[in-house]
């Protein structure tokens, strides 16, 4: 095998690893994501990533082009796909499971989502979400937690410069009765009204007319009323309903969003880190009611790191009946790769806190033992494993890695049944008790 | 939309689900193993489930059939496939930033990874893996840590009878030499061997002398070597030494496993869950040295829960250096299936401590506003979101979900400033001042 050809080693494009300077942060986050999510109630589940291919797509025909499939060999009868959310899966399960699954449910679920999409600079194709949806709730109470879940997670994670924008489709979806268009042609028009956080009004303005063929006073009275702003939300709402009077279900859909603004205020969801905003459509066709972006402030050009809402049909399309659910989604890599950016520290924390040197062949099994006693007290414990024969070179990994202390127990140590201990910030060193070992470096690593 | 036909909703076959009740234990399992991980100084990384197909069959040419290819458009110049282990990734990353990691490298990963085998009954083709490898160290004082890891994980997770099976693939590598056939024959061998947990020695025979072209007496020496055990691993070991003395790397092998057999004991891992066993041949094709599987004694039929060994060749294959590496797998599913194969009791420990009932609409906002005291207290805590109007519809389904306490917080509880607690266990209910509520529950749910 020796004179086979190297392998290129390279990632596919579009694709990362995530060593372990991002690791330690991003597990860190995933905890404290998750202690959110159950201090709400919600409870883990988790589905595979490949599903059959007319499950992902009979959620939403847009995507069709944008999935990963499975090469099928002639004798496999099913096609399947990777999952590009978490939300379509769960509407299978529910679906399935009609009976076994108690509603209301609140279930989390952290799971990697792929899209197909052509790759380019700075796009990737593997997402990490963490998802949580309430399904088998109608009232918009259940919207409001979805929301205050956003707030409190955003909270936990340390960021205080964040906004979470809020809309319903139930308003947008009665726009061509307010604006007066052609009621088929409102999924098109919100497609291009989606556009407006990543495109400027003007080429917005022209793929309406163009693509969606309205006129320049249809697209006049769009721009007016998605651009309804007050920093009083109630001024805010009421002028919306003026605006959409005509039509029965945008009025519901603002009055909708009334009942939830007096939930976030109970909920203790501050005014200044929401706000209503007519122009957000979210672009998966399965929405139905309130819909929901959360954007950092000092990172707007990442886009929306978490974003949901209600979707009542779609497990309807997989079921006998329509149960409706509402959820959101945190893009772990989005909001990691803010952090980043707005210059979160990338801290290691969690490397071990102890190096065991390995300097004596004599009395290698003595360094073993004190390695193995202090991980049964359970400090983290690394034994010096390398090539690097002189206590110079081991340190010197010591230093690189951060570890904050080191061990000397040679045949010296054996002899007296004791360690020398090096805290490597200090500098200070001291000859240890075997036996009172564990307690010194716990007292030493405070 | 509506008149769409319904989606068939089924799995795809050799797919699972993991509802909640099966997710809470999971959970906790990963948790658990995390912690030893941590403990033994090893550190995260991630990569995607996704690389380029020369990659993932360059490590081994026999998993050549059973990887999950992504259907290719004409435009793509890669061929991608999903990950059938988290080990050939990692000698890819190892490869691709020589510098950038330091070495002795010691990483965890816990991810999926799926096998495109036909699918029959019992036999997935998803798993979540939860791997340690170490990459950089030479000495088996590494494999005999990573032993000493699968010791103390399976403690850790509350098993008591489990065996350790080692064995040294050098010492099988030499067996041509022994026993006297074509050393181009040996993988083959080896591949027959190795199927000798799942078939009896009849088959195993049969094949050996059919597809390995090995004569009779051949046969037999085999089945005498790896048949030679002794409760007294020392006794073991010198009559295999004995056996295989015509081979310098057989002997090498020998050698390794009784310099592993001294640091397992200094590691603290007890002879009773550890054995030698010539037969352990590990299927991968990448194993160079000391190789191990781990075995429940209550559910031997589940095969092998966990299983590593040395791969001193495999990194060599993408990168311009030889990287001795060393590592285990622990298979999620298996090990969780043959928990509940053993009785291991699915608790709902992880349920919210409180569920605020909603039965008078009025006073909506107060009910609102206790579910929120108690979560920024960091009470996990539910409020009823579903269709049942009246209490007892709502106790029941507290009942059902195993919720300890549920809160009545009304019209008449948000006049006093109380809320009306109840125990479902002890079917306790007290009235509980809203200051004092908190406080008061954390008390009962201890």
């Amino acid at each position: 095998m020796s004179n086979r050809k190297k392998i290129n080693v390279s990632l596919a494009s579009g694709f990362r690893d995530y060593l372990v300077e991002d690791m330690i942060p991003r597990e860190e986050m995933i905890e404290i994501i998750r202690s959110v999510f159950k201090r709400f109630g919600f409870l883990p589940l988790e589905t595979p990533a490949l599903e059959r291919e007319n499950i992902l797509t009979g959620g939403d025909f847009n995507f069709n082009k944008q999935i990963f499939r499975i090469a099928s060999d002639k004798k496999s009868k099913e096609r399947l796909a990777l999952r590009f959310d978490l939300t379509v899966p769960l509407a299978r399960v529910i679906a399935q499971y009609p009976n076994e699954i108690l509603k209301p449910f609140k279930r989390y679920q952290f799971g990697y989502v792929w899209r197909g999409e052509k790759s380019q600079k700075g796009r990737y194709r593997e997402f990490l979400q963490c998802d949580v949806d309430i399904v088998g709730a109608r009232s918009v109470l259940a919207d409001a937690e979805i929301i205050s879940l956003a707030y409190e997670t955003m909270t936990a994670l340390g960021v205080r410069d964040f906004l979470i924008k809020i809309n319903n489709r139930k308003i947008l979806e009665g726009l061509s009765e307010v604006v007066g268009f052609n009621k088929k042609m409102t999924e098109k028009v919100l497609r291009e009204i989606d556009k407006l956080d990543k495109e400027n009004w003007r080429t917005v303005q022209k793929e309406l007319k163009e693509k969606c063929s309205l006129s320049e006073s249809q697209i006049k009275r769009i721009k007016a009323f998605i651009g309804i702003k007050n920093s009083n939300k109630t001024k805010q709402l009421n002028a919306a309903a003026d605006f959409v009077k005509k039509s029965k279900l945008s009025l519901e859909g603002i009055n909708e969003l009334v009942e939830i603004a007096g939930f976030l205020k109970k909920l203790g969801v501050p005014e200044k880190n929401w706000e209503i905003d007519f122009s957000v459509a979210r672009g998966l066709g399965y929405y139905t009611g309130p819909v929901f972006e959360v954007f950092l402030k000092k990172a707007v050009a990442f886009g929306s790191v978490c974003s949901g809402g209600r979707y009542d049909g779609l497990i309807g399309k997989f079921g006998s009946v329509q149960v409706p659910a509402t959820g959101i989604s945190i893009g772990m890599d989005r909001l990691y790769a803010a952090f980043v950016e707005m210059g979160i520290k990338k801290e290691k924390k969690d490397v071990p806190k102890v190096l065991v040197l390995s300097f004596d062949k004599t009395a290698e099994f003595y360094t073993v033992e004190i390695t193995q006693l202090l991980r049964r007290n359970n400090i983290s414990t690394e034994i010096y494993l390398g090539s690097e024969k002189n206590v110079k070179g081991q340190l010197a990994y010591a230093l690189k890695k951060e570890i904050p202390i080191v061990i000397f127990a040679g045949g010296k140590e054996f002899k007296s049944k004791t360690a020398q201990v090096k805290n490597l910030k200090t500098k200070k060193q001291k000859e240890v008790k075997k036996s009172e070992l564990a307690v010194f470096i716990k007292k030493e690593c405070r």
